[in-house]
């Protein structure tokens, strides 16, 4: 990357001139800026170079990134897209310039963010990587919902999986037999292969949510069951980004309708 | 609760004085202070109640939650602890009173956190309750030991699950089958029939490590395989709270050593 001036200020000019920068893979959480962590906001704050994807929080990147070049490096389905190799090398040759850089990613860098692959890449050029841990969508989402991941009595263990590439055999049966909450991302493509699947498994009567959207002002949330999920998305048109959960827990969230909670706050207020 | 007064204001002069107040299950994340999320440092300081646990960050509890009254309510293995409908009525009591409660657990209120209880318990009592997600030691814990839970073409899932109770059969029959990652929370006591089940079914040399006491500068890193991790954690007498990890990602812990990444930077620093 060329130096250039940017706020009145050489892009050089920083405490680490000598040496090489270095990169930190920044987990942004589930969308809003405030579910950001304190140490992802000072990262930003103290950031040259910023690289950003799709998902993550990046309206108010100005403001909390405001000396650092931005980069927007999303990848949108069906619109051209910078190969992750490219994403790479520029990564680490900002770092290599004595930059440094904050990959900032939806969710967590380490949970289906890539960010096992970009560590390995910048650690293979010699350059230092530090990761800041996000809140992960997978399990924040449902929560959003008002579904918990786990409930005492209810679901022991949650299992997150990525339904880019359609779910094997083997994994069916193992999600059946593992009896917890499943989540899967990336599934809105292979829904009805997914459904299928755990139909197949006995899980024909599970119940089975679809939160399209999560945490933003176009969330909305689908509940039923495997057997009959995949009608009631398609006729609402469902589209990435999407979650999908399935299990027992499921049906804990009409119990805890948040929407219905501020309709009571909302009513308290009235009354005073 | 009584009300009584702190920091010279009856406890009573709050804007909600006439309605309920409210109940904010609140994730404090894996220990930092600067983990924790912008909202959650929001509501401690807005916090009339704050009613904490054992692993939750509560060092500068009394800088960030100031006009609080604050409850120590962890259970401490082997110590007198409070019962769990003892801590829901407490919460209740003074939300009932016209408070903001902030229960503050380490990790995600929904994540093992009881969330779910403490939840419906409010909602029954007619108590309003907001859930603000915190990021997940299960999935963070790992990160800091260098273990991505998740690697394309390593794993595609990650299985949390907790063995405070003994894993069963057929748990094992699923996590063996589903080949991804697994995260094993409240797992110390019953570490050795977990890895025996593993072995039983096919997992004999598949890595495993133990982070004990993750986030902390008490942090240890046991990296070994399923067959002979008890030996080395029982030699080094690995206790409670420790997170399993077992899977092909724990490999890729050599390339991601935070710890020689600094002593790069201090050379780089002494360099100059």
């Amino acid at each position: 990357m060329s130096e250039h001036v940017k706020n009145g200020q050489a892009a050089g000019d920083s405490a680490h001139d000598s040496g090489p920068g270095e990169v930190i893979l920044l987990g942004g959480g589930p969308g809003p800026a405030d579910l950001m962590t304190l140490r992802a906001h000072r990262a930003l704050a103290e950031a040259d170079v910023v690289y950003y994807d799709r998902l993550a929080p990046s309206d108010g990147l100005r403001d909390w990134a405001p000396q650092a070049e931005l980069y927007d490096v999303g990848k949108r389905p069906g619109h051209h897209r910078i190969p992750q190799e490219k994403i790479q090398a520029m990564m680490i040759a900002s770092a290599a310039a004595g930059k440094t850089v904050v990959r900032l990613k939806g969710g967590d860098p380490y949970v289906f963010g890539r960010g096992s692959e970009e560590s390995q890449a910048c650690r293979e050029a010699g350059i230092p990587v530090r990761v800041i841990p996000g809140i992960s969508s997978a399990l924040a989402v449902p929560a959003v919902a008002g579904i918990p991941v786990t409930a005492r009595g209810v679901a022991r263990s949650v299992t997150v999986i990525s339904a880019h590439d359609p779910l094997s055999e083997e994994e069916f049966s193992g999600l059946s037999a593992l009896g917890g909450t499943i989540v899967v991302l990336m599934g809105v493509s292979t829904m009805g292969h997914t459904l299928m699947g755990l139909q197949r498994h006995g899980m024909r009567g599970t119940p089975a949510a679809v939160i399209e959207n999560g945490y933003s002002d176009r969330q909305r949330v689908f509940i039923d069951t495997v057997d009959s999920l995949l009608s009631t998305t398609a006729a609402a048109a469902v589209r990435s980004p999407a979650v999908l959960v399935i299990g027992e827990v499921v049906r804990l969230a009409a119990d805890h309708d948040e929407a219905a909670d501020q309709r009571i706050r909302d009513l308290a207020g009235a009354l005073l």
